[in-house]
């Protein structure tokens, strides 16, 4: 055999292995019809020329284990039932379905030492982590470890910045309550999100700057964790406090549906005795009666995004930290 | 340091690699703050001692990933749709978090070569398949390679008989379809599943059978892929050929809400005009017009057992190869 001075061929790793093309094929491929041997004699073919036809063959040389994780820090039936996690993740596989990467989902909810574990332990080459609707701080100490990218600002950072994909939540919320505004509500009342979760505060100080803005006072103030169970508690607790409100701002449309159960049960109706307006343009917002005047998410843009950052850091290439997408008010006559 | 003659301890391997007690543990829990020596002076004195304190231990020892495979040889947005899924990954997930394994979701649509390649590279200790909705002959023979627990009977065997968790599909839709003719049918019509997939074959089956006790013909048959789409376009199929029917046994809830449309736009009401039964008790099932007499399956039971088995199994314990769960009728009055 000559030295290579060309980029060298599947025909030449051929040649040096002693096997035919098609057994370097199948190594490439990790077919299961090929001896030790022939995956021993490819593979060191591979390295000695430095022969990269793809990324299966890279693998062999860098041990490289070709998977990205998903990190889902929720319990089994919120990841179900919330649909911003099945628009998101379908973003994600999307764009890891037309790379050789394979992703691999973890369900983190109650198990978030074994996930960290997992994540440390050379499993994967990089992992996303959907922190909307969680505390990640326990994620972020791992972004020295393994390439990381946030689905959601997170909401303590260790070391450097970490890389994270979001949508401007401050201005979304205050969007959607100057739609309050607009309509002529002089009361507006809101269901927040959670106060560790950076869209549970950015969406509280939009609706604090529309207000603002409006002249308007910003005490009527009661939480949830965006589910609708929440929303229902929060809005019971801004009815006992036996002061009147026109108008609500819901942190989320999950928030929302919860909300207006609350509301018609106390014969209030949207939006003739109060306007209600929420975030995500989900089935909770569309199918609500009536249908809820929203802010829509790009959230599969989102998704898609996050695989890309994180494709871009497993492979070393440049990228950026942070990207934000706008997001789009969705009127529905509901303020 | 005397030879161990009792079982190794915490304290005999601290001693044999010459690190604190608390740095035996931390290496052990895979703890971030641990030096690379000392994680190979403790590895060194775990594997000489023959000390397996627990999980994480063996795993330095064993080499073992602790990671479970559950693969859905579905697209996203299917896996995001069908409420099966929901509730079998709730069941085997609820299963796997009382364990030290981490549970890894691989979405396969698509993606099936990467996803075997995933499999047969040692990533995990076994894999849960479920195939309750596609020819999962792909995943068969990777039995051999890997412990693996099929969702569902696979439609076809190589080797061994396979390891797998699943309800009588064939008594689940003989004794649906006796519900039509019980209520006075005398020409009974299905929309049956696909012909590659075991629960459509053996539902197929049990409508036959109810149809034989019943001395009824068995020629309208339409078949879809389980999704509503499908049973809608098999219904029009159906109506298409100008042959009265006055019962209907769609093969799954899904298929049933999509006829249903159909069968309404077409002016025909159940169970006035005509009975309709199914099978799975799911929110198709329940919350369509008028909700429909069905079989529950135990979707969370099988989720469950089907992680059960793979665990005796990556840990060589006996187990039976076939759990088949009893399925129940679901009376609402549409046949």
């Amino acid at each position: 055999m000559t030295v290579a001075t060309d980029t060298p061929t599947l025909k030449m790793v051929a040649a040096a292995a002693g096997v035919s093309k098609s057994t370097v094929s199948r190594v490439i491929n990790d077919s299961p019809s090929v001896t030790k041997e022939a995956v021993a004699a490819v593979s060191a073919a591979i390295e000695q020329l430095g022969y990269t036809p793809n990324r299966a063959a890279r693998t062999l040389v860098s041990r490289r284990t070709q998977t990205l994780a998903l990190v889902i820090p929720e319990n089994t039936a919120t990841f179900f039932t919330d649909p911003y996690f099945a628009s998101v993740i379908q973003g994600a596989a999307t764009r890891v379905s037309e790379t050789e990467f394979t992703l691999a989902l973890l369900i983190a909810g109650g198990s978030e030492d074994k996930v960290r574990r997992y994540l440390r332990a050379g499993s994967v080459d990089g992992a996303l982590v959907l922190s909307h609707h969680a505390d990640d701080r326990s994620y972020s100490h791992l972004a020295g470890r393994l390439p990381l990218v946030f689905g959601g600002r997170p909401m303590s950072q260790e070391g450097d910045l970490p890389f994270y994909v979001d949508v401007d939540n401050v201005a979304a919320a205050q969007e959607a309550t100057r739609r309050l505004v607009a309509a002529g509500r002089r009361r507006i009342a809101t269901v927040a999100g959670p106060a560790d979760m950076a869209a549970g505060v950015d969406r509280l100080e939009g609706w604090r700057r529309a207000l603002a803005e409006a002249g308007q006072s910003d005490d009527l103030v009661e939480r949830g964790d965006f589910s609708p169970a929440s929303g229902e508690a929060a809005a019971r607790r801004l009815l006992e406090r036996g002061e009147p409100f026109d108008g609500l701002f819901a942190a989320s449309a999950q928030l929302a549906s919860g909300a207006l159960r609350v509301l018609r049960e106390h014969g209030r109706q949207v939006p003739h005795d109060l306007g209600l307006v929420t975030v995500d343009d989900d089935y909770f917002a569309q199918g609500s009666t009536p249908p809820l005047t929203t802010v829509r998410q790009p959230t599969l843009e989102v998704g898609r995004r996050m695989a890309d950052v994180l494709i871009d850091l497993v492979m070393a290439r440049d990228v950026e930290r942070v990207t934000i997408f706008p997001t789009e008010i969705v009127d529905r006559g509901s303020a």
